[in-house]
């Protein structure tokens, strides 16, 4: 197969964890002869800094015509700890999502058995659980109108869904439960919020089709508290996009280190797979950061175009790395493994 | 003292647990020799099944004029199904806050000793963990306008923010962390949304006055995260009101019980006083459900009025339940100890 995948590598650890997924995606093109073509562009914070804009038109021009995008991390203290800034790096992952349409984001939650115990949560508690969260990704607060007045006393934020950005990304979780266990859970507050409310008849009516999924309903506060309760009565967990957000980064804990999380981010023609941790800034360029999540968005890239052996050939390489303690000091704080070398195993057991 | 306090049981457990918390008060009225006078209103789904409206004249009346309200819980199944019901339980719960101005709601959050091993989370992460959330709980996207177009295909939840709104909690939190470890951690998403940007900018400002206290900022998706993978980095969380929902929820995971967590809700004039659990329809009747964050609830009422001899008092009371295992189920699984035995427990030893 021929691939051709942008490369946004974006701020402080990016470029580091995205060299070590595209070892490994070179590494199954060469043993299972494909082509993949990279094309590397700026986003975020290295963009404005070279060209006044987090999302520059050649870099999106670029994710709009190849076949997937590969992004790294983006965000930068400068810009968060000024208030007043107008141009910050994360409105160039918010455009690129909403440019490229991509409506869904699609994070897997499982720990690994040799990691069992690195979790701050019992052993018990998490042996066992495996759960997505689907995450809408272009609507709700984070693309709402937002207005500060004039005296810059008083500030607001739309938050805002309609019934089709609510059914085209439940029609995908129904679909991805139908293969697992079934069971769907739309993490709202319709006690409280309207669009919560639109959420949950939207999403009772699309459940009519998919009549062997159960659906099941928990609002966000409760749901932040499952999680960790009990993590593996969840199946399928769908919600909108600032609750995705919350509860995915929460949900990592369960598997040790959020250097193990990869997500996928789907439109109707588009792709982007990205890690779902940050940008890391205290790490950035000391060879420290943890390549596993990028490394498996390579994998769920790979699992997109059907090269599903490719991709189990990918998550074989991180369990061994994993089983080996070729891991970076996340998940052994003895470790001396860099991101490089962790890279490199994976890269070579492929 | 003289106190005349408002009894709001609620829906579901809520009569059984507020009764517990009834007892402990008598008792320490008793003991202490001081007269508190009780009286019961509505509020809730009762309150809309007596008089069709969830924060019924009279029960605000009452609560503007008494001294403080108890609190029991809110919210029944049977409206949160229904999307379309225009009257809902929870309205009177919001109402009540706006009307009394409580806008600084104050979560402790601290494991008991005897219970450090009752809780997911491995014990080594939770000893010593000491915090206090306070929740913004007068604005944002609770209060702000709510739409849904005729269609029914398209809702929007305005979330927003004053100064004002901000720089009164703020001051709370500041001076509450004055006497304490000296750290307010803000809990924003200031690099998405424009009110998060407002929070930073009016707690930058409020913090000057606070020289001796160290101010530190997360995003509210790492701070889900933070809060289970290292709770005792923080000492005081200030964050505002549906993050603080969020988060003191997933928190209650640390003390083993969301049963055990107590909260008051203060206004300038006005305090309530209310358990952070739900109303646990699944539990109503059955006298199983857990009296303690109520009584403690109590606690925090007799704190709240310098009746600190007092409150000590009822904590050493909970502590010895806890240490002589005289809790409900959720702390012991084949515990015999029901709501009303945990709570006629507590009043004797007091
Ligand atoms: C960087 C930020 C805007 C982003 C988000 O909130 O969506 C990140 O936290 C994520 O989860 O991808
Ligand atoms: C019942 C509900 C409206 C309420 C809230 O969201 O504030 C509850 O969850 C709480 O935390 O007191």
């Amino acid at each position: 197969m021929n691939l051709k995948i942008a490369l946004l590598a974006g701020d402080g650890i990016g470029p580091e964890v995205i060299l070590q997924a595209k070892k490994a995606l070179y590494a199954i093109g060469v043993v299972y002869d494909h082509e993949f073509v990279f094309e590397d562009a700026f986003v975020g914070a290295i963009a404005i800094e070279k060209t006044g804009n987090p999302l520059p038109e050649q870099t999106l021009n670029l994710c709009l015509n190849t076949d997937a995008v590969l992004f790294g991390a983006i965000g930068d203290p400068k810009y968060d700890n000024d208030p007043d800034s107008k141009v910050r790096p994360e409105q160039g992952l918010l455009k690129l999502r909403k440019e490229l349409g991509l409506f869904a984001n699609i994070r897997p939650i499982k720990p690994y058995d040799s990691l069992l115990d690195s979790s701050p949560l019992k052993r018990k508690i998490i042996e066992g659980a495996d759960f997505i969260i689907f995450r809408e990704l272009t609507g709700g607060v984070y693309f709402g109108e937002k207005k500060l007045n004039e005296a810059g006393t008083f500030a607001s934020d739309l938050c805002e869904y309609s019934e089709e950005e609510i059914s085209r990304i439940t029609h995908l979780a129904f679909k991805s439960a139908q293969k697992r266990r079934k069971k769907v859970t739309l993490v709202d507050k319709a006690n409280v919020l309207e669009t919560s409310r639109l959420w949950r008849k939207v999403v009772k009516k699309v459940a009519e089709d998919y009549p062997e999924v159960i659906l099941d309903f928990l609002f966000v506060d409760n749901a932040a508290m499952q999680i960790i309760l009990n993590p593996k009565q969840f199946d399928v967990i769908l919600t909108e996009n600032l609750f995705g957000d919350i509860l995915s980064d929460e949900a990592s804990v369960i598997t040790g280190s959020i250097g193990l999380l990869a997500s996928a981010s789907l439109g109707h023609t588009n792709a982007l797979f990205e890690p779902i941790h940050g940008s890391y800034p205290q790490a950035t360029g000391k060879n420290i950061a943890n390549p596993i999540a990028s490394i498996l968005s390579a994998a769920m890239l790979l699992e997109h175009f059907g090269l599903h052996k490719e991709a189990k050939k990918v998550y074989e390489a991180v369990e061994k790395a994993i089983e080996d303690n070729a891991v970076t000091v996340d998940l052994k704080s003895d470790s001396k493994f860099g991101t490089n070398e962790v890279g490199d195993f994976i890269a070579n057991f492929i």
